[in-house]
């Protein structure tokens, strides 16, 4: 049999799937019955590094995704639009979809898969979250039996690449980005990394998978790496910590407020994690995701996060998957057909998982404070805290400099908004000039 | 709908998968839907952990897999007998096999796969290799896009927990060994785990897996960790290796003596393993495996290897797979349909891999000799590999106790027959006194 694709974008991750599909010896023996039927792109100019025919291209997205013979689009052109539209108007085409867009998918993956249920077609997104490690399958078909509580990933490279040679080198956030920048490892504007929108994104697509949920992208949290300073790193290190961009969903249990709710926590920040623990030594541009759940105890996957092969090999999974479900006939080929569909691989659950507000959660924190040299500091710090009811793991003069100290605490688990309020009262003493950092630990 | 469930054994694993089975809430949606119908068990008297009504329990194992009602069978028994011929049964009277026993399916894989292929059933065995690490599914369905050309695990928890125990306390093998033996992280009757024979098992599975063809077991090449010395450890460690057992599954491009025809190594041995390598972190009871591939990069999946809990959610995982492609048509519910089958979950191939013998392997070895302490020794044995070709990293007099030196080299990579050739040669030396420990090193 032959399966008709349609290919929407050829930058990086098209020509690494381009690729993968025109080479498939030695691959899975499916793969030449994948064949790409049509590439859109915006120029027909463009020199290409692939070789295609040239009738197979064409700058009108539309008529790929409406083309009767094309039974699977894949969109890997990124951003929200075109590809949101795109991506809809070939699930109402009936066409299967293999998307890379983590964006549009944490955005639209309430209307798209709604629609895909109703056209009876499957959305897959293996390549949209950790590039070429499979964690969207393994959650789909392979950790049904746990009830999971927590999934803590890194999942942003960039980032991942600058603490790590921060950490390493002892330098600056602002040089190492712009290090990073000039050798390709961070864009020329670097926000959606850094300020930890695109972790948030992914953290966001794992929830709705392990939690059985979708997600309100509004209601995750998140925190960037921008205030992560070489100070931190260098505390944190003496601490026994690195410092990590984690995005983390935790089943929170019942709400502070309704008890009769069961809350998620998600969340994207820069965080200390225990030096002995699985996630600290993944270092530079490489992605893991931890998951945790019972009677599993803790698995974790790790790899390449991003890079067009391990995306492209992501997509071409994906690709492999749709074609052995059309070949058994468990996908229908055409729009008009009806029939059964994979109960694992579609996205059945249409509730909203309720998302705690930070103010409820419970964690440690690590804050830096800049105070007098004044006796008796240390003890007013600790009489505060404790007024709030928050246990002091440590409590640390660092050292002195013209005639100011500074002081890093660690706290036990302590309710946010109640660290938060001490935190203003401890703002408010004469003794206290600033608080540069504040960051979270992990438990 | 609710699918009938035989299971055979109720020992540590079968009693997790129970318990997963009758506590679903908070776990995937189909769990509900699978229900244990029979259970199969040595003794009616015994006291169970797990609440199940008396009348599903028989000593009748024939008459589970014989039943009519019964559509997935769940061997959870062990052993090579009588669980072999309960699988076979259970496949020709129509039913689909979980089974978690690496040593049936690494023996009789050919015979079991055969006949399921005739039947029109799945075998599914997430739970034989690396406990709950999601491996089997991932490798099923997620790497097909890579031309896999390397899979290297640790694959049994008792041997990592004892090298990792030599590793930090110091300590030697058997006394380390009686210790995991007293806590139950050892068997009484060690070989299985000590020898290899276990990731021997394992890695012939995998290697089947991810190189598309069948592998015969006694071609697998199989050496424990019996000789691995606490004086090796110490000197791998100054050196930048710790030393582990890994199971190796490689394409080794085409043979030595038959140009035209590609070949895999398949291997299990003690391996010194650079310490910055993701391997070397894996300590205690967990397993991990390494796929690497192209264009993938590499990939790690780590996780507790073995344990009820780990275990069991891997066969149920196994269930929640066959459950979803009953309901959705992709699998017969009774021996006399015939049905498509999902072309992912089935093993399609029939030839058998050519595996290299190890005199064809090329690796790096670490190796300590004891010399004379005399002047030009270390001349002697520079020359002696140099007239076989051998290469050396490093090679380095150690100490001198009672006139006798210890020298340790290393290679580099060395033709493995050339090298026993090198160094029956140095053996004959006079100044040569003996060959204590011969370990490979991670290329």
């Amino acid at each position: 049999m032959t399966f008709k694709i349609g290919l929407l974008g050829l930058g990086t991750v098209g020509t690494g799937a381009a690729r993968i599909l025109l080479d498939p010896e030695q691959r899975h023996s499916l793969l030449p019955e994948l064949q790409i039927q049509r590439v859109g792109v915006r120029s027909l100019a463009k020199p290409r590094q692939v070789e295609l025919p040239p009738a197979c291209f064409t700058t009108d997205l539309k008529a790929i995704v409406t083309d009767p013979e094309i039974e699977i689009v894949v969109e890997v052109l990124g951003g929200l639009e075109p590809a949101r539209s795109l991506i809809l108007a070939a699930i109402a085409h009936g066409k299967h979809v293999v998307t890379a867009n983590k964006a549009v998918i944490a955005r639209y993956g309430d209307e798209i898969y709604t629609a895909a249920n109703q056209a009876g077609v499957y959305v897959m997104l293996e390549a949209a979250v950790a590039g070429g490690i499979p964690v969207i399958q393994p959650l789909k078909q392979s950790l049904g039996a746990n009830r999971v509580h927590t999934v803590t990933g890194i999942l942003n490279g960039t980032t991942n690449y600058i603490l790590s040679r921060m950490q390493q080198e002892g330098g600056d956030f602002s040089e190492i980005l712009a290090d990073a920048q000039r050798l390709g490892y961070a864009e020329a504007d670097p926000t959606t990394d850094i300020d930890g929108l695109d972790a948030a994104d992914k953290i966001a697509i794992l929830a709705s998978l392990a939690f059985g949920g979708r997600i309100k992208l509004s209601e995750v949290y998140c925190e960037g790496i921008r205030q992560v300073s070489a100070a931190d790193i260098a505390y944190a290190e003496k601490l026994g910590f690195v410092i990590k961009l984690l995005a983390i969903a935790h089943r929170a249990g019942k709400s502070r407020h309704s008890p009769d709710q069961d809350q998620l926590e998600v969340r994207v920040h820069p965080t200390l994690v225990p030096i002995a623990h699985p996630l600290a030594s993944v270092n530079g541009v490489y992605n893991a995701i931890l998951i945790e759940g019972e009677p599993l105890g803790q698995v974790m996957f790790f790899g390449p996060g991003a890079g067009a092969g391990p995306t492209a090999s992501a997509v071409v999974s994906d690709l492999i998957n749709i074609a052995a479900l059309l070949k058994a006939g468990l996908a229908a080929g055409h729009s008009s057909e009806e029939v059964a569909v994979h109960p694992l691989l579609i996205c059945a659950h249409q509730h909203y998982c309720a998302v705690a507000p930070m103010s409820e959660l419970n964690t440690r924190f690590y804050v830096r404070l800049r105070t007098l040299d004044h006796p008796g500091v240390l003890g007013k710090l600790g009489t505060c805290f404790g007024n709030y009811g928050i246990s002091l793991e440590s409590l640390v003069q660092t050292g002195v400099h013209n005639e100011q100290a500074e002081i890093v605490v660690v706290t036990h688990r302590v309710c946010e908004g109640d660290f938060h309020q001490a935190l203003d009262e401890i703002r408010s003493l004469d003794a206290v000039d600033s608080v540069p950092s504040l960051l979270r630990v992990l438990q």
